[in-house]
């Protein structure tokens, strides 16, 4: 597993962050650099080179980064701790438009690199639209800041990552003209949260875990999003992209190939797994194993909720989606006849996601009633952990009942849970790609995604409206009542 | 499983309670009458007569009743139900000496089955000393109480079963020259108890249990009873009896024998499969496979304590044992390979009992440094419960940690556990064997304890000294050392 396993601090390294004075910035990335700083994982030859607008001078970067940090960082905020990291911190101020400030920030790199001694390692962070990308990467480029042949660089860049097969290969092709593909980390920070990198150890490492993994325990596996929030002032690009684009095509599917891979062995990568398991993967008769919907008004989060189309930026007759399920099947020895569920969206019951895997009944008759369904779930949020749901005797009455086990993040790790930005961080400077999705998953996860919404462009009738606070369209019940099955209460 | 799953009320029986003054009657068996009839399960055509020296009227007797279920009972003590339940109160005044008296008990018998309506269906509970059960047993076959040829009657005795195979034996032909087996009913109160109770439902309704309920994924299971009490006035039965006898024989191999049975196929008993899993267990190389102990005077129970031979009634060069260890071989597909350890102890560190199941460590080698085994712990005291003890990453570090979630009855079940007599009273009036060790059974395990006691008494230097306070003699931990093993922590 790209020995990801290890503890190490990374290299040194200079960071040029785009998009700094951004929210992800203000609010993820900077305070996890100064959380990492404070757990003591950053090099000491580390440097930051904020690129942005303002006209600020390299204190005022630092002064205006200080009060952000104060505000977002996870671990406490201390004086003495940022006074030793504000040092590492360098301003080159430009926008992408002007070719020359891109000569600046190479100057302030190099600058950096010598002063902390990163020893030439570049990492290019691009919190930035997507619709820059292009401009920033010729720029790098351009200046030979962003140089194919050297090895010591990295870039980093945040999802979407394309709208569909063909911008997601024009993106890669753009991508690959200035850095190699183990150069490029691509930021799915679902992949960051603890509980999702805890998958494959509690997987691979527990025979408790690992000998029920397969379709001869398990009849299904449910891989769920749900938020309650609704678009929040993100209409523009939403009504481009849609719950599928949005989160189906990255974090549910890359949720769904870790759950299915196999185990690396030997010097295989979990990369290399994760794209068998896409490469697996496929969907059929969409009209009985997809449904689509999107909020009308109702009850959420404690007050009435506008419907979708009345959301300011919304058009009044949209037909994007904000609720996406999917049933997928995976053809490996492993999975075979057990299918995987997918459903997102927004404006629902509850704000949750997890991985579960819901078991076969026992095989024999029982003696008791008809029982519920054994299930191992992983939670990833709110409130990270494993849940086993199994049916035990009722405490002096001879019937089951549903009983639970569980392990909780918040009871039993008293540390508490880096942000999924710290151990994304970290792991693209330490140079693991384990986690994030390379070119060949996204392009898979596009595939499917693409074939989706084309049929649902082709039957714009299956967008069903559902109540906001309600847990999603019927056509999702409907979907899983065809085999017989049912959702999870999320 | 002897239909052992369904709610049902018992049909009508009067129950001729021996010893009733006794402290078993007056903590456990009235209690339990009191609970079960506050939770609506005796049938309206219950009696109890009680039989005893004491001079009194049935008023007296009841009133007495009364007092002791009042400290006693666990529902609440309500005078309301109490009072519905003490016309179903009857008393005999007599001694086992006097046979005229059985004449009398026969006829309160009969009056309490006629006023009650119990259809003459009876239900002898002995709790006495063994040493008076022949003589009971010869006067109710005397007055015509006991007949081989009633079908409606039953009888109730608790341990122990005899002293060893041979007198256990005796025993068993005693009671059948008065009952037929499918009317005995062998108290081993551990069986009592909810968690035990539970486990064939956990077992075999569970697809993430069974499916990890072999030496495909067990290395080996611990089966554990630790006391920290001493001796505790018990020292004249004790002393002929030891540790092995005492808990091993019936508890640790009754347990044993429900975790390690088959499931029951079309018409079969869960006696029968426990008897498959006794025939199947084998014991060898003794001085390498067991160990045995006595306390030492030490700290226990927050005080210093005496030795074991400082206890009043203890020969004070007794090598009686008050621990006893053993490992257990089944000879079955399921466990090849994966051996039962049995351990019981006096005043050792922790009140405690459970069943424990091992696992293998992951085949494949781990990128993670050797990590700890996983566990399927079903904890039967203090605090009912089952926990799976596993590896998981640690929040924000490359490192694996030991992590655990469970289900413990306290937190789960806000109803509370019925104790240990009223499942047994209950399973016993409705004629359900399943959790009562048959004669073949009781045999079977006094095999194996005649073996491993005949072994120690041509070896005495086994007896080792352990402090008060002690998770027990060193022997105990280096049985398992000699297999690359470690006991649990308790």
């Amino acid at each position: 597993m790209e020995n990801s396993y290890s503890n190490r601090i990374p290299e040194p390294c200079a960071v040029a962050l785009f998009g700094v004075t951004g929210h992800l910035s203000r609010h993820k990335i900077l305070p996890a650099f100064y959380d990492l700083f404070h757990r003591g994982l950053l090099p000491a030859g580390f440097a930051l080179v904020g690129f942005a607008r303002r006209e600020w001078s390299r204190e005022e970067f630092t002064e205006w980064a200080k009060g952000e940090i104060r505000e977002n960082c996870r671990t406490d905020f201390k004086e003495g701790v940022f006074s030793l990291l504000a040092p590492h911190f360098y301003f080159c101020r430009g926008s992408f438009d002007e070719e020359e400030r891109f000569e600046d920030l190479k100057r302030e790199m190099e600058k950096a690199s010598r002063e902390q001694g990163a020893g030439g390692r570049k990492m290019f962070y691009l919190s930035i639209p997507p619709a820059s990308f292009p401009k920033v990467i010729e720029r790098l480029k351009g200046c030979g800041l962003a140089d194919l042949n050297d090895p010591l660089q990295k870039v980093v860049i945040e999802k979407p990552f394309g709208w569909d097969l063909e911008s997601a290969k024009d993106l890669d092709s753009l991508l690959s003209s200035a850095f190699s593909p183990s150069q490029i980390f691509r930021v799915d920070h679902y992949l960051g949260k603890e509980m999702v990198q805890n998958l494959l150890p509690l997987r691979f490492e527990n025979p408790i875990f690992s000998a029920l993994w397969s379709s001869k325990y398990v009849d299904h596996v449910e891989i769920s999003m749900f938020e309650t929030a609704g678009v929040e002032g993100r209409a523009g690009y939403y009504e481009k992209a849609g719950a599928a684009r949005d989160v189906l095509q990255n974090h549910l599917m890359q949720l769904l190939a870790l759950t299915a891979m196999e185990r690396p062995e030997g010097g295989e990568s979990a990369r290399e797994k994760k794209i068998e398991v896409l490469k697996s993967c496929s969907i059929k008769d969409l009209k009985r194993t997809s449904a689509r919907g999107q909020y009308a008004s109702g009850f959420a989060e404690g007050r009435f909720v506008r419907g979708y189309r009345q959301e300011p930026g919304v058009d009044p007759l949209s037909l994007t989606d904000t609720f996406a399920a999917l049933k997928v099947e995976v053809a490996s020895p492993r999975w075979e006849g057990a299918p995987f569920y997918l459903r997102t969206g927004k404006r629902l019951d509850k704000r949750s996601a997890e991985v579960a895997l819901v078991f076969r009944r026992p095989e024999a008759a029982s003696p008791f009633a008809p029982a519920g369904q054994d299930s191992l779930v992983f939670k990833i949020q709110p409130d990270e952990g494993v849940w086993a749901e199994f049916e035990s005797k009722a405490p002096g009455r001879e019937i089951l009942r549903d009983a639970r086990m569980g392990f909780s993040y918040r009871s039993e790790f008293a540390e508490g849970s880096p942000e999924a930005y710290e151990n994304l961080v970290l792991d693209a400077m330490l140079g693991d790609g384990s986690l994030f999705p390379s070119e060949e998953e996204t392009e898979l996860a596009w595939k499917i995604t693409d074939e989706l919404e084309e049929f649902w462009s082709l039957e714009p009738s299956t967008l069903e409206f559902y109540e906001a606070g309600s847990c999603g369209p019927l056509g999702a019940a409907r979907l899983m009542e065809r085999d017989g099955r049912k959702w999870r209460k999320m």
